[in-house]
């Protein structure tokens, strides 16, 4: 994965309000101040690493204007104004080299259905299943080894990845990027239970995913009973989420990796969940709410809430609670003090009864 | 996806006691209350939401007996005894036309052992791989991209969905459902330490799943060290959950998404783990017993019982602990109180002293 | 899955040190002493179960020298150094009949790039797609379904179960075994917020797996923003793992099944990760640290941590400070009680104030 970027390309790309020092090397590849060696590219993200820059080997570092060092021999400094912003425009343009645009088109081995609409500007990469009815819009790429449904619908632009299960009538909006082992559409969890034996509910609801959202490997979003879960527009979900029959996710949300939402429960926009938190069902959790990792919500919640814990509780109030928590050892020892100071009284009438 | 149902047809299959109303509307979709629409089919499950019924547009509401209210214009109650199993009916009426009984047959891009016995009224769908000496008996179903490995079997009625590995020699029992991505018998995770390296400890067991039990999407279950990883008859798992080695898990068990149960743990019939919960290895959890979301079970349990937190505790327990919890600060600044009441005495004898 | 295993060779192959007693019968399973029928081998891997032995109906039985019980009639006992290891002796010795050694080619559905290096040991299975550049190494083993991206290297003798995804460029080392499911190189989760709106920042870097690593059935690693995802030689991870962009891997670390590191996170050498602990982002976990199960880490340990709970702690005071906890009710009475004896006064000037 060779690189080649001369310092002349990074500072067209990164649009560079000045170059100082120069590098005889091409950069190969981007690396941590920490971590970088010559022929690499670095950059100065955060302030708080700048003592880093000195001893940092990297043929080219990105920094900011204000920063006050000087490059090494060999080494140049290119100055912007946000050197995150920078390294995102060089990564973009890498990725354009790295991941080179996929030639529409059906790959003989894919296996799909007569009645399937495929726009011939997408391409069905090879070993896919497309059944009947399904619909794939303009400029949609299938990687290889994805199955489509009947009647399910993946939209414009969308982009899945390889093992990826899109089951019967769930529909895909635009740009939606699925990574490989994501499966839209599998039963909801929901039985009847009759003396002990459980009765398989019917699940006949769908699953709809709105434009441009992108959820991450081995996640599982359930069919609705009736109806439909949804998955709002520009929401980001993360690997090995679970999401259950008929939950609504607002726009606009990032669900980190192994966090789960129980049955029917509704996020407005822009609500956060930490990794590994999980949700009730249920529920309510107004906008932009965010619930820490690892938190247990069995509440509903109202906007703006900052919650951690299981159950989770307001963040100041947890934190408050925390520090308390571990001062039980002091507190108790407190306690068997004023216990010493003030035993116990023998009852003063006790000496009067016979 | 339209249903089009007809208010007869609906009537019939729910067995209605009687109609109120009408609607000259066929049914096309089915919502909750607050979501339904016109054309929409919605019911009244719990009388907490009767409130809600006579603003509900829904075409046809299935409401109970007893309930007091009048359908709007161009609207008709279908009166049951229970709508939430009225509904389940409409549901099952719609799920067999939304999904039809798949045609028996070996798709040609099949790869299968010529030493696999498939029974003729079985499917096989495109691009599954079938290795020797495999067995598939009679009406099962092999959606598409099915791995099914050495010797394994796969019972009567099966319906196995897109992208399920079932690795060498495990075994399903009859109508056993296992949804996309779903892993039966990698390896278990046993591995003997010498001088800080790991050994591969072989994993020489199968898995058994025996009859009518269900399991989620991703879901992966591990084959035993030696003799079988066990899941009882009738037993329901959701997403992404965790079953490691020579686990054995009773019937009619519950265990809700991406919770996780450690090798050799065994569990009775009727256990429910909520989602999220863990069990270590090792243990003994009795005949309906329940775990809350996210709890920890670190000792066997006996039968009914029913923990929550991390470590469990009995639930009684746990909430009010988690009330005294909440209290902290009450309890501090009584504590504080208390000492300033009481201040530390100088030692009464001090002064005696030389 | 019948082993018809002699007596004469199970002494030879565990290198019994005598044998007692007779059995007519092969040994055809394996089970714990508890469990195991005639025709089974058992073994007495821990003294504390010695109690079972008497009643135990195996036909042949692992015992250590000290053992001092006698067979039943028709039963025999192996006597060695070390029971546990002999069984894994004899599990090893199962393996190899069970899990014949896979044969060398590539099977003709198979989807291959021109340009891809298969090695002519190699086993390629039916159904596996490696694209453009990708290199499969000796005696790597692709067992089927599994999707090899551009230039990606699978080193020697690596053992990739069915539905594996390995993504473009990433390189995995010697004797890596991945079960069914893996993902390794999906993007990572990082975007930059624009007004509310997530923008997808382009992830370039690669996941590098050393050599002898093994993975869990759908786990899953994200590719680096930039430069490696690693994960160190020797390291063992379990099902259902979630290892995030930049996260570095030490060697011969243990991660038990639903664990999770988020981004950038660096683990040193002989890390245990409990089930379903979670690692916040950027922090470092010194060598030999022990994560406890369900743990919740959100800072940076020193080596040899040994740490549980939410956020989590020293296990020592994790342990003392859970003691108090359920002591509360204790506590909450003795304050009371102290409160009952020391009333609040009036204040004692408050009758001279006119």
């Amino acid at each position: 994965m060779n690189l080649d970027l001369s310092l002349e390309i990074i500072g067209q790309q990164v649009k560079a309000v000045s170059i100082q020092g120069a590098t005889a090397n091409l950069v190969t590849g981007i690396a941590s101040l920490s971590e970088a060696q010559v022929g690499d590219l670095s950059f100065l993200g955060n302030t708080k690493y700048q003592s880093l820059v000195p001893a940092c080997e990297a043929s080219v570092i990105l920094v900011p204007l204000d920063y006050e060092g000087l490059p090494r021999a060999n080494q140049a400094f290119v100055r912007v104004n946000n050197p995150s912003e920078a390294l995102g425009l060089i990564c973009e343009a890498v990725a354009e080299r790295l991941f080179p645009k996929p030639i529409s088109g059906v790959h003989p081995s894919a296996v799909i259905h007569a009645s399937a609409k495929i726009d011939k500007t997408a391409m069905i990469g090879p070993l896919c299943v497309i059944e009947e009815g399904a619909v794939i819009e303009a400029g949609a790429v299938l990687v290889a080894h994805v199955y489509v449904g009947r009647f399910a619908k993946i939209g414009e632009g969308c982009h899945l990845r390889p093992h990826v299960s899109i089951m019967e009538y769930c529909q895909l909006g635009k740009h939606v990027q699925l990574h490989s082992g994501v499966v839209i559409g599998s039963d909801g969890f929901g039985y009847s239970t009759v003396k002990g034996v459980h009765h398989k509910e019917a699940q006949v609801g769908i699953v709809v995913v709105e434009d441009e959202v992108e959820v991450g490997s081995n996640t599982t979003i359930d069919r609705a009973r009736f109806a439909k879960t949804l998955i709002g527009r520009g929401t980001k979900i993360d690997n090995l989420v679970q999401i259950a029959h008929n939950v609504q996710v607002g726009p606009h949300c990032i669900l980190v990796s192994q966090s789960g939402i129980a049955g029917s429960t509704q996020l407005g926009s822009h609500v956060i969940l930490g990794g590994q938190a999980g949700l009730a069902g249920h529920l309510t959790i107004g906008d932009g709410s965010m619930i820490g990792g690892q938190g247990g919500v069995i509440n509903s919640l109202p906007a703006k809430s900052y919650v951690r814990g299981t159950p989770c509780m307001p963040i100041n109030q947890e934190m408050r609670l925390h520090v308390l928590y571990k001062r039980l050892p002091d507190l108790n020892a407190r306690v068997t003090e004023l216990e010493k100071r003030l035993p116990a009284q023998k009852n003063p009438c006790a000496d009067l009864q016979v």
